[in-house]
């Protein structure tokens, strides 16, 4: 065990201790130590304290990492007790940890993706049960988890197509065999009564859809690029997106509706960007937003429904 | 500026850095010292780094406390902004601070217990929108946020009695004034319409009704004491939570339902002591749970509902 004590100007004393120890059992001995030294420092101090934050002690070099930040960057600590999952695809690092309270989570490449727990997310991007799926036509792009697909195939659509690019596969086999509160049984076969799900890069297919004029009354985009940029120089991740909306656009029929997840509340920039790409579309549109909890991001986030604005007649 | 490197055995390399400066201004500028410290790391070990790992810095000493720990004991930093209330009542602290996604959260002696964003609490410790409130006496344990009485009062019920102890007293306070998103404005005056709030110590209240014989339909508890403990020889605040169930029973008719909340799921070991004490009161109960995100609890949090057994006549 290692201990540093610094003075600072101002009266901050800072307090750092260190143990090279087994998990837990460190963490516990580490506390007893702070108790000791905190009550030492009070008698030294005369009661001249004003304040004492204790913080929980951090877990490092572990098997087990207990630390996946909020997409605006707050430091979290997850109570992750096993990895289920850990495979790197040319893509993307693909983790599915188990979490005691949340169930198994994904976290691709380091950002947590979905959790077990989290069916808020999926009833979100579906529109928060305001939306009659039966005898529809839907699109999903992405959705490699297979959350949508399995809860959409329950409310009797026509037919759900779910297009997942190569990018998708690992998490696709990664889900299907460790996340099946989420997806059941949906992703064991690649067709069902009522769905498909393509293996295949959505732009192309979008094109294909596009051309021979096939159109759908939903369309959602559960893709997990993500539009985290914030500057808007970074050109290609917003063209990639209006892109893609574009051709959404172009299969949703007049009365459809296009879902899609935003960003963390706290990311303002981001989200005014992104709205800010709707108003360059080919046609017009309108949107509105919600924000949700989903339980295990730790933070709110926003959800967006787009749809083609009504021009009188 | 400090910096701090440890090697250990088996291989893990620690690096510490310390920066004494301005809030976020001193975060950057770690970031960007550590960006320097990550790349010079990787050409000295020639790639051979298994996995590198950085934590958002943790500011210490500020104004502003960012860092709250859950009922588990993780560490979980929230986006506070701004110190809105701070004072000590002869019972705790009370703190209310702002965050940037949840509004006003009120803090007592360190515990997170409401924000301005967790309606999720007050619905899920009124039965999750499955009772009918009309025309129904209530009577509410504690609750001195306001939030539940807001709530319940918009409900059209027959009458609502509040008992908050001179602990509530500046809870109520600062409630009223600065989590108005919570309690509107129920907690301008202790007596409104279809509602009563009795600043009085709840053990000699229950008693009281008791002898008289006054019946309610619903009893919430929203006593700030939590079942924390879990160990058994804490007898008092078990026998003291028995007690205000006991008494809570006795005012409850035949038919009615109390509602409480537990703890965070995690502590299963304080959850079974508490539904061991349910099975020694003096008259047979029943119960069932809940578990419920609440938004900037950052944890899932155990809900019950309590209610006689009926016996066969």
């Amino acid at each position: 065990s290692f201990a540093n004590l610094r003075i600072h100007p101002h009266g901050l004393v800072l307090v750092d201790m260190q143990s090279y120890n087994d998990h837990m059992k460190g963490r516990e001995e580490v506390d007893q130590l702070l108790n000791k030294v905190e009550e030492r420092m009070k008698e030294l101090f005369h009661g001249n304290i004003k304040r004492v934050k204790r913080l929980p002690a951090i877990l490092r070099g572990g098997v087990i990492d207990r630390y996946w930040p909020t997409a605006d960057g707050r430091l979290v600590e997850y109570d992750i007790d096993e990895v289920v999952y850990d495979e790197d695809s040319p893509f993307q690092n693909i983790k599915i940890l188990h979490s005691k309270q949340f169930g198994n989570i994904l976290i691709l490449s380091g950002d947590v993706n979905l959790a077990e727990s989290d069916l808020a997310y999926t009833q979100a991007i579906m529109g928060s049960g305001k939306e009659d799926y039966t005898g529809k036509e839907v699109l999903i792009l992405g959705g490699g988890d297979g959350g949508i697909l399995y809860e959409i195939v329950k409310l009797k659509p026509k037919m759900v197509t779910m297009v997942a690019s190569n990018i998708d596969q690992m998490v696709i086999d990664g889900c299907k065999k460790h996340m099946r509160k989420t997806c059941g049984d949906v992703l064991d076969n690649l067709k069902g009564e009522c769905y498909q799900v393509l293996i295949e890069d959505c732009i192309p297919v979008l094109k294909r859809y596009a051309k021979e004029g096939r159109m759908f009354d939903y369309v959602i985009n559960d893709l997990t690029a993500v539009p985290i940029s914030t500057s808007p120089e970074e050109d290609s991740t917003w063209e990639f997106l209006r892109l893609i909306l574009d051709l959404s656009m172009k299969v949703l029929k007049q009365d459809g509706k296009y879902f899609t997840q935003g960003n963390c509340i706290n990311l303002t920039d981001a989200l005014t960007l992104y709205e800010e790409q709707l108003s360059r579309l080919y046609c017009p549109v309108e949107f509105s937003k919600e924000t949700v909890c989903v339980p295990s991001y730790m933070e709110l986030w926003v959800f967006y429904t787009i749809w083609k604005k009504q021009t009188d007649i």
